[in-house]
């Protein structure tokens, strides 16, 4: 099975590409520059695009391989709508509370549609429809298939879009076992797609978010234009993205506890200035931020040298809002905006932070009056929390759970794999009967590819200067052949020659047979870059030979015509 | 390249797959049954489906052949859209008029986007921007996309969908003669995906409809749960469908002109009934029907003995809706419903069919007053019409212009060419520099296949009582190797080795390797009805002897296990 065969060779006389020089708008990517500059995509509005003959190659060679994959490991392809009915999404629950919020239309009978951002409920009521017993399981299905996201800031060319076409798999299974064995096949199956992309990828622990479920895994790949943040430890058997990280806190010894006592801060009201003034280390002080989460307020307390993590806190309340309340809200609840605390006051329920409760006490907290502070607070004494969890945020130089040090690196999220459990099959009655003749949930789990940005973030990984530099296995071309002097009928007949040949042997060539200034050719070669080029001239008649420039080696050789064709024989 | 290597073989013990007995809801083709009994398609709304991994499989084998078939032409796969901007839908005209509606839905920040139905603007946009002398043309883009129409009526499975995937290609040249070549090279390559489908089509003159453009055709397979009407000539030199078909009309000797009188017809309403009572043949009526035509009365008239088509009558109106006036609209028209009549009234605008100049003259219209008629009207002196065209409804009988007989079928529309001219172009700009460097319309084709309509009419055309019969190069699975007793492991093993020799060769093999009851097997192997099954039994082992039953040959045949695999190495 070789993709390139279906693709094909062709003449660059007879194909759709153009180069540009001048860059796209508001660029914030090196892939998002490319990929206009190579003529690989063509925006149609803000976060929506087309894929050009160019780029549509790299994109059928990249669903080549994760099909290859996919079906390898015994996953069933299928495919499921882009418009579905709301009802669907209704008993689900996700209707309103998706995030982003779902496109939705009315059809002519004034029923709801939505268009899929993701396909749990269409893929749970296939299961609902057509699977009855322990004897129809496990299984896989998988399509890939257009998805809209309504994305609030479209960014970087492919690397966050609102349509993209998605690979989702769903994965089926009887008990937690056969979820456990689903989840680590595709782990693998992502593993092989990625290393034929030629992809490095860190798998880190993640939040699950709007998709839910328990468990998720991430794969990221490492680049600094990545909007994911995640944390290596550097014995390297931990590894998160900062939304859900841990990390082992710091201990202090518990000082012998003090008295209550207000003292006077005028225009103190960061955590920093008070620590200058005080001359205090930051574990003494209370850090407390009061949020509005979906409409009500809540506090959080953490302790001076951490930061809160919103999407801990977020999650701990299963809220979709959550954002600092404003001063108004602070001063309606009774609360003193830069002096806020939670001693002594029952207005608004507290979640703290387990690193309250690690020394070294006698805390310092805001008095909620203004331009005053306490000292002296001790946290079972005076504040007896009900809540205390985890809601820190992780940072660069924490002490890691494998016992590294946490290090954070910028990344791309190019695959993400969740083990949902009973999540969607308990709302939508997806059930089978077990040999006992028992009704039981069935355990999902689901795995996504997003193939434009795996496209972007090979790009990435690989690209130098005004080079694209794709791998073998998804450049759009693996030759580039290069004919100078194209009106001389010998050098035309060589070049012919050699596409053919070179195409016989399983190569997909991009013959650049245009009657146009050598220049531009060299240019327009260089930014595609593609694994071999292969330059016919005069000269190559002359002197019998054929230049061939191998990326790989970054080394130019010149070769009879017979060594051309045991070279790529050989590869 | 082979799709079935791809695909691959599969046990159908680890396969997602069941058949039904019972019949979907308001079947009204015999595919809709067999996709729903085989487990091709599962329902998720009206007109909007998912397609399980068996039908799966034979979709995919679709796309591979349009694909195979469209490259080798030249052509070149891009991707564009589902969601896109409503300003290009304003650009070109189509945002309101287009039929059915354009299903939309506003973006977070307030903007119109509109789920494709068909990708005109999209693909004239990205050659706005990408193309601009003669020396890009020609070149043929397409893409194999999901469309959404809002079918005011989905039926028949998915003979007629709102959710669906198809090719469509557009060919830009510079020239008439270049529009020509590359519609011709469409309609070749066309027929060899048809052909490669096992498809028999007639290709007949077809109405352009909402796409727009002068000359369409349209891709026809004959079958009688068709909804298209199609003429076909017997001398086989003409054929269209109903809607565009032209005919030779019946001309009669015009007689002499006789004075105009009006008669009493107490309760005769329609020409048959007054053609009873006065004994006089048909071509001596007028028929004069009074439409709303985009809220504006319209009156037709046509000889007695030819129908109005009303195709015609809206293409030449130009208007999106067309309905024959209710009474309340003809009284305050001030016509008399039933005795309406072109005489004496200026009232609306009047459309003649060209058959009132062929004879015989002297026709019996109404009086526009309630039970009378008419007699004696002659065309130029009492009417004299302004508008005088074809809008005459061909029908079984009719004379065709290629001097044969209009034979009426049914039939079902698997593709549709169009040459759209510069229709698109010039409202959209899309122009490019000749080579005396002025600036001219492209020229456009385009050119559609609806993908799981074909699937749909492979089976209309090859089905027979309970069995799908899908051609090879489509059908899910080439073999259907049925082990019987599979719990015998010399059985188990005999039919594991066939099952891995036969895909060895090439096959993709179903390998029923399920431990259920025989009939059942049977019975799933006649719904599917691959081309080739194979029963492996104890029989087998002691026989030394495998039955192989050819679909095509209807016949079983007992070979030994050197001669099955000999049987499969020579096909």
């Amino acid at each position: 099975m070789n993709i390139r065969q279906l693709l094909g060779s062709k003449k660059l006389s007879n194909f759709f590409w153009k180069t540009y020089r001048e860059d796209p708008q508001n660029i914030e990517a090196e892939s998002h520059r490319l990929l206009h500059r190579t003529g690989f995509i063509s925006q149609v509005s803000s976060g929506i695009f087309s894929f050009l003959p160019m780029g549509w190659r790299s994109m059928e060679k990249i669903k080549n391989i994760i099909r290859e994959e996919m079906n390898k490991s015994g996953s069933l392809e299928i495919n499921m709508p882009v418009v579905q009915p709301a009802e669907l999404w209704e008993i689900s629950g996700r209707l309103e509370t998706f995030i982003p919020p779902l496109a939705s239309f009315m059809d002519r009978r004034e029923n709801k549609f939505i268009i899929a951002p993701t396909h749990e409920e269409t893929v749970t009521d296939i299961v609902v429809k057509h699977v009855n017993s322990y004897r129809d399981l496990p299984f896989i299905l998988y399509h890939i298939q257009t998805k809209y996201r309504e994305e609030p800031r479209p960014r970087g060319g492919l690397l966050r879009v609102r349509e993209f076409e998605m690979k989702d798999a769903y994965s089926f299974d009887m008990n937690e076992e056969g979820m456990d064995v689903s989840y680590k096949k595709m782990i693998q199956v992502y593993k092989n797609i990625f290393s034929r992309c030629a992809t490095e990828i860190v798998i880190v622990d993640a939040d699950s978010g709007a998709i839910g479920g328990k468990e998720s895994n991430e794969f990221i790949m490492l680049a600094e234009s990545g909007e994911d943040i995640i944390l290596i430890s550097d014995k390297e058997e931990y590894s998160a993205n900062v939304e859900k990280a841990i990390f082992i806190k710091n201990e202090f010894e518990q000082e012998n506890q003090e008295n209550i006592r207000t003292i006077d801060t005028p225009n103190l009201k960061t955590i920093d200035s008070l620590q200058k003034e005080l001359s205090l280390p930051y574990q003494k002080f209370l850090k407390t931020v009061i949020y509005n989460a979906d409409d009500k307020l809540v506090g959080c307390v953490i302790r001076g040298d951490y930061k809160i993590n919103e999407t801990k806190v977020r999650n701990y309340l299963k809220v979709t809002e959550l954002t600092p309340a404003n001063d108004t809200e602070l001063n309606n609840a009774g609360f003193t905006p830069g002096f806020i605390s939670p001693y002594d006051t029952k207005k608004i329920k507290f979640i703290y932070d387990d690193s309250v409760l690690k020394g070294p006490g006698n805390f310092v907290a805001g008095a909620n009056v203004i331009d005053k502070h306490i000292l002296g607070i001790n946290i079972s004494k005076d504040l007896n929390p009900e809540i205390v969890l985890d809601i820190a945020e992780a940072e660069e130089g924490f002490s890691a759970i494998d016992g590294g040090i946490l290090r954070t690196n910028r990344g791309i999220e190019v695959g993400h794999v969740f083990k949902l459990g009973d999540a969607y099959s308990k709302k939508m009655s997806a059930t089978y009967s077990n040999q006992k003749g028992e009704e039981k949930n069935l355990l999902m789990g689901c795995y996504g590819i997003g193939v434009g940005r795996l496209l972007a973030a090979c790009i990435e990984a690989n690209y130098s200067n005004n080079s694209m530099n794709l791998p073998l296995s998804i450049a759009p071309f693996s030759v580039y052949l290069l004919a100078l002097q194209i009106k001389d009928e010998e050098v035309k007949n060589l070049s012919d020659k050699f596409f053919f040949e070179i195409d016989k042997l399983g190569f997909d060539v991009l013959y650049d047979d245009r009657d146009i200034q050598t220049g531009v050719k060299f240019n327009d070669s260089d930014l595609l870059s593609l694994p071999y080029r292969i330059v016919i001239s005069k000269r190559s008649i002359e002197k019998k030979q054929i230049e061939i420039y191998v990326r790989e080696d970054k080394k130019t050789y010149d070769y009879t015509f017979d060594e051309v064709i045991k070279f790529f024989e050989n590869i």
